[in-house]
């Protein structure tokens, strides 16, 4: 088959676009930034959803369900969140359409509401609203909830899964009795999130703290996890905010102390969303298309007959059916892929497209020697290996492509990891050599503006635990105590 | 605790509404008739989102997901089908807010889009027209798809659960070759929702076919499945649509037969919603509170510990875990709840309004005889049990309280079944012992509006394999060969 993926060292932004659409992830709505993801795209998103979901009910949190409208004047009454928020934001102004009479169908006016709803960009807003009536004594705290749902941005450049008009996302909304246990939901949830995207989807992220610039509107601190893509340039995988008792103090949300004192609450809020499938096909894909993590992969192990005869495909069948109930009893997914419309030429290259993990291709020879050809999406090798054992030794592959994928994207962000010490070298590297640069900073908003200004690149996060060090700061040689990591970024 | 519940026989509507705010399942938004649904409700839709799920995929279907808004236009091209959803649809026209320099928060004027976005109150219109880039030739179908997502119909009377006017649901969109294996795509999900409704929710239904003056907009048969509520009135508890070629023509969707010819595609739609939550609150529940079948209760067994000092609860303790491991080997969900801020008959209320199936006490006299005490929700009876084989006691209890509730709720549907002859005795029944009454109709839409507009009652469907039998129609007297249900519905 034809694959039609340009190179990744070609355009790379073309390729992952390329491979989202041939893969059959996604592709664009018709409406503006929208997209649809695809049964396939959408397979894997149900895994990652449900391995997130089981960590999010280990850790205490229940889902919930907040209406998609936002009242205008919600909005309005945390004042940081509503500067952030309202320049992208989809608006309800009207609730029927009738026609015209001269066979139009046009908005009716005489249907206007009387105040405008917005399509929630992100729920703090409604959720405070209602923890109010749900909030009296510190009995009802914590309050750990979970939802998953979608949300709207009005995002003027838009990418599939990376940025996109619509996308669905999980938002973690929790409500504590004190600072300090807030601040600990908020880093709990943070390790869950890098957890989750290092041994579920094998991408290697820095765990740390956003600047002010960048920080989530209406937050007093935001945590994050950076992934570096195989063009050099940073995403940003997930968030986790400390949101202080601002949203609380918005929504008086007061509760009577064991002591009898009235307090407001301490908040947290915490996300990932859809934009995790760009991050995963970006990390391991290459051009012959998809790598996908066995743990995340909606198929695992492809079988691909090799036959002229329909007895022989009967005899592989045969064998391949033992095959599977072993697999499946091991929790391992399997296709057996007997398609006469195709040639297992076409099938290679369309399982590699899909990321299969491991494919196994078999014909009358192998039967008759008791072997199978394995070959690995991850590596592109192949191996003839005895069908003694084989769901045994299936099982240990597996495992071994969802290490090596993980260390391979390590190793590619240590080799794109670099310390700089001056802004010429730090201007040259973004061009010649893109990845994280470690540099010293002044601490100062305006000297970070200038540098994105200048360069493109922001500071993606102030890694935790980070190394103190003295220092000069790259762009105004002020004093600096530690290195932190820049990027141009997704 | 005080319950709060007023009782049903006293005022069904407002014992409905009190159970879902008390027992903590929904409440109403600050959004004109939307709701939040809070995480015990939300849990046991979890459980049903599930179960559907899983029967969804292994009828061949897989998930994807659509943009939440439509093209103004798309939602015209097909007639009928804007008819019935124009007059109740939100509608985006903006998409920025700004700050018009007094402080207030305004919609920009400057930001209003060219065609106006019409919030999804279902999509066969976008997937349609998306469907037109994946379906080319015969090898394409059949395409089986399905899609959770949240939908919104600017409804006017809206209740919780069962009208809201953004609801969660799945609607399953199908493209098929020929006519014959849409409509059996169409019997079949009604089939699956049947046995969920059933065999899950515990609550009997009738399946049927709706009358052309209550079919779906757009479609050319919808089936559908009622249930009867404690107060006989009916729900609609799911459908199913057969759409012929309509939205396969109106988006110009054709296909390339085997035999090269060029021709349109076949289609159905079928969906159901957390309109269930309410099918399944009023069905079963009483009084005291919810009553859950044990299939979908988040908290299947709930053990209650009866104790003064520490060292008899720590006893207890180490009982109660040694019997959870046993339940959770079995699948079977229980909570230890060792509270010490309530007393027992304050747990006891609680677990009974939250509807959880099987409640066990355990005392001190409890641990020296070796016996526990049982008390079971459906029934409202308690026994004292020996804990020799508990596990296995208690896991044959839950199959007979699910089989019990759905008897239970099959012998109210059979009794307030009634075969009408005469309006009078039509309208007398309806006042007097409503129900679903089964009735001969003349078959015209004129004849069913008219029955509507004087006794609100409608005809809920002409039930599958219905007895063929010679009869007048109850407000003509002209000639009809089959009775049909009717019935005042939510």
């Amino acid at each position: 088959m034809s694959k039609g993926i340009i190179s990744k060292d070609e355009d790379y932004s073309q390729w992952f676009n390329d491979l989202v659409i041939k893969a059959d992830l996604a592709e664009y709505a018709p409406v503006r930034g929208c997209m649809i993801i695809k049964p396939y795209g959408y397979s894997i998103w149900e895994k990652m959803q449900a391995a997130l979901d089981k960590m999010f009910k280990d850790t205490g949190h229940s889902n919930a369900y907040f209406p998609l409208f936002i009242p205008k004047s919600f909005f309005s009454k945390e004042a940081s969140h509503v500067d952030g928020f309202a320049k992208e934001c989809a608006v309800v102004t009207h609730y029927r359409l009738k026609n015209d009479g001269e066979g139009n169908i046009i908005v009716d006016e005489d249907a206007k509401l009387e105040e405008e709803l917005i399509v929630r960009p992100t729920s703090e807003t409604i959720i405070w609203h209602t923890y109010k009536g749900w909030i009296q004594s510190y009995r009802d705290l914590p309050l750990l909830i979970n939802q998953w749902a979608n949300v709207v941005r009005w995002e003027m450049r838009t990418r599939l899964f990376l940025r996109t008009t619509e996308f669905l996302w999980q938002e973690g909304h929790t409500a504590h009795a004190t600072a300090q246990e807030a601040v600990a939901e908020t880093e709990q949830m943070l390790e869950v999130y890098a957890d989750f995207v290092e041994n579920w989807m094998g991408v290697p992220v820095v765990k740390g703290r956003k600047t002010a610039n960048e920080r989530f509107a209406g937050a007093l601190d935001t945590y994050c996890i950076e992934a570096l893509m195989q063009d050099g340039k940073a995403l940003q995988a997930g968030t986790s905010h400390f949101l202080g008792q601002n949203f609380a103090k918005a929504f008086d949300v007061k509760f009577t102390t064991k002591e009898g004192t009235l307090e407001h609450v301490w908040a947290t809020s915490w996300g990932v969303s859809t934009r995790l499938m760009g991050a995963l096909i970006m990390t391991h894909s290459d051009d012959a298309g998809l790598v996908l993590p066995p743990k995340l992969a909606p198929i695992q192990v492809v079988a691909v007959p090799i036959y002229k005869h329909d007895e022989e495909l009967e005899n592989i069948r045969t064998y391949i059916k033992g095959l599977s109930a072993e697999l499946r009893a091991k929790g391992i997914s399997i296709k057996f892929d007997d398609r006469d419309t195709q040639r297992p030429g076409f099938k290679f290259a369309e399982y590699e497209l899909k990321g299969v993990p491991l494919r196994i291709a078999i014909g009358s020879r192998d039967m008759q020697n008791g072997t199978v050809e394995l070959a690995r999406r991850d590596t592109r090798t192949k191996e003839t290996v005895t069908q003694d054992g084989l769901a045994n030794h299936i099982e240990q592959l597996l495992e071994d492509i969802q290490t090596n994928i993980y260390q391979k994207a390590f190793k590619f962000r240590e080799e794109n990891t670099t310390e700089v010490d001056t802004y010429d070298e730090f201007k040259r590297l973004l061009d010649e050599k893109p990845g994280f640069l470690s540099a010293h900073w002044d601490g100062t908003p305006e000297t970070e503006q200038r540098i994105k200004d200048e360069t493109k690149a922001t500071i993606r996060c102030i890694p935790l635990n980070n190394k103190q060090e003295e220092g000069k700061c790259i762009l105004t040689g002020n004093p600096s105590t530690q290195r932190v990591l820049f990027a141009r970024a997704y």
